[in-house]
């Protein structure tokens, strides 16, 4: 029996700030109809998928930023593609601004969920690793306040049975960090997913300015190499509110090499064939960890 | 005051069984001292710099064996090196195989030393990542008994002062493994040499023999980026008894970037002022580990 899985990443192009859910729920929608006609039984959304990359502005008052966040998920504006996916009988994921009450405390979370063929979340992500800053800083083109308007995410990076493989979930910033692939990995993971926004100008070295397509590519293409994953990375991309962000969403195979990648700045569907049974190609091989890792050489990884 | 520092790569060709150490010190030397009319302050030679790579012979005669090995470094052989070096006032590293005797034990590993501009070792690190395999396995075109000729190093990725910066040393196989260079970032390292011999053909994948290099590359520039290191990857290459060996030594900015990288297959200097002010545009924004870094979410990287 194969353990082929098609893989679809449906990049998205901007999303205004005044566009309604529904309406990016239809392009979403639209998106996975023809990710399903390429074959599809995943398909990999962006991070915060149904609203714009509102961390770019402060805003003072919790209600204005609120208004970005779903309570409950699916909901009502979602539905629509839930439903759509559930008859194409295809999984997916994305991300979304989540806020829930816990024990009476309001907290607010950088989220995926990935959903099963049977239309239900079956697994859930918060973002362990939050970039940018916490308080308004005028001098910037354009704030980058996820650090303000999130808390971080507790979870590990655990795996989740679907299709008859193991996935992981981590979104934006996780993929710069080699951590995040190795801990996904040790765990079993066979496909890393991961939904992005990025923008093309960072404030703080904007000499890197353009080298955001090779250190995206090169963070990928290492973590699937160096683990033996298959990597999914999806962008939201193009200008959107001024702000340029990056797009060449790829898939990318465990031998690290890219094996399909966007190549406009709008809403586009990439798909590949993943054979989950090439991951021990690498992990029995190269990366056999328990033969080759020495983890009591590496004191400091863990030491917090 | 800058901080930049000249550093040479010091690619090697081929070194034949029957070749004395004589004759390969004195290319070495003819190595040092071009790199020195090159402004080399630091330069960096392959792992098992002496002699062939001779792993790739089952030998079962441990006196075979020990022909490979040197019992004292600087020794008879390598003293002109030493010298040229003190003379023409410039660091070096360059990897051998070591045999000692500690407490009456005879020990062997793959080994490699850094000598300050006094001529002086100032580190010595013993390779953590063995590859290969342990037992004589006649099915291989060549053997691989890096497991099988020595014991894996127990020190950790530690830094060294030296030319005003921070150095870190991991030979070959290390480099692969993500967590080489975290843990000599999170110990302060600037600057990471790295002696390799690669063979071309993997036996246990041959299907991936085509991406050696970008294998090779993939790692380093990870490396690099991930740290906000200087990476410098210096080969052993070119067709070593009927065995194809990697070339494309190159060194590697804080940003990725392949700044210079060897053409040939033979003995080659390739050189880079190295600024490592510079590492601090990588660690000091992205990668700020203090900030950004989630080590409590990582239990299984440092879990034995």
């Amino acid at each position: 029996m194969t353990r082929e899985i098609i893989i679809a990443g449906a990049q998205m192009g901007p999303i205004a700030r005044v566009d309604t859910r529904e309406s990016v729920v239809a392009r979403m929608t639209t998106l996975l109809e023809k990710a399903a006609r390429m074959g599809a039984q995943l398909v990999v959304f962006p991070e915060l998928a149904l609203t714009t990359f509102f961390p770019r502005w402060f805003m003072a008052e919790q209600q204005e930023i609120d208004v970005f966040f779903e309570t409950q998920m699916p909901n009502e504006s979602t539905e629509p593609l839930f439903t759509r996916a559930r008859s194409l009988g295809v999984a997916f994921t994305f991300g979304f601004a989540e806020k829930v009450t816990e024990n009476g405390i309001v907290r607010r979370f950088n989220t995926s969920v990935l959903v099963n063929i049977q239309g239900e979340i079956v697994a859930r992500y918060r973002k362990i690793h939050l970039p940018g800053h916490s308080e308004h800083e005028p001098w910037r083109a354009f704030q980058h306040l996820e650090k303000r308007y999130f808390e971080p995410g507790e979870g590990f990076f655990e795996t989740t049975d679907l299709l008859g493989g193991h996935f992981s979930m981590a979104i934006c910033n996780d993929r710069r960090w080699p951590e995040t692939y190795r801990e996904m990995a040790l765990r079993g993971a066979e496909v890393a997913t991961i939904g992005y926004n990025t923008p093309l100008h960072y404030a703080q070295a904007p000499e890197h300015d353009h080298l955001q397509s090779f250190h995206n590519h090169l963070c990928l293409q290492a973590g699937a190499y160096q683990n033996g994953l298959w990597v999914v990375g999806v962008g939201k991309t193009g200008v959107e509110e001024g702000c340029g962000l990056l797009g060449q969403s790829c898939i990318v195979a465990p031998t690290g090499e890219i094996v399909s990648m966007a190549s406009t700045t709008g809403d586009e569907v990439i798909v590949a064939a993943c054979d989950l049974d090439r991951c021990a190609e690498i992990r029995e091989n190269i990366f056999n960890f328990a033969k080759n890792r020495r983890p009591e050489m590496y004191p400091l990884l863990s030491a917090v």
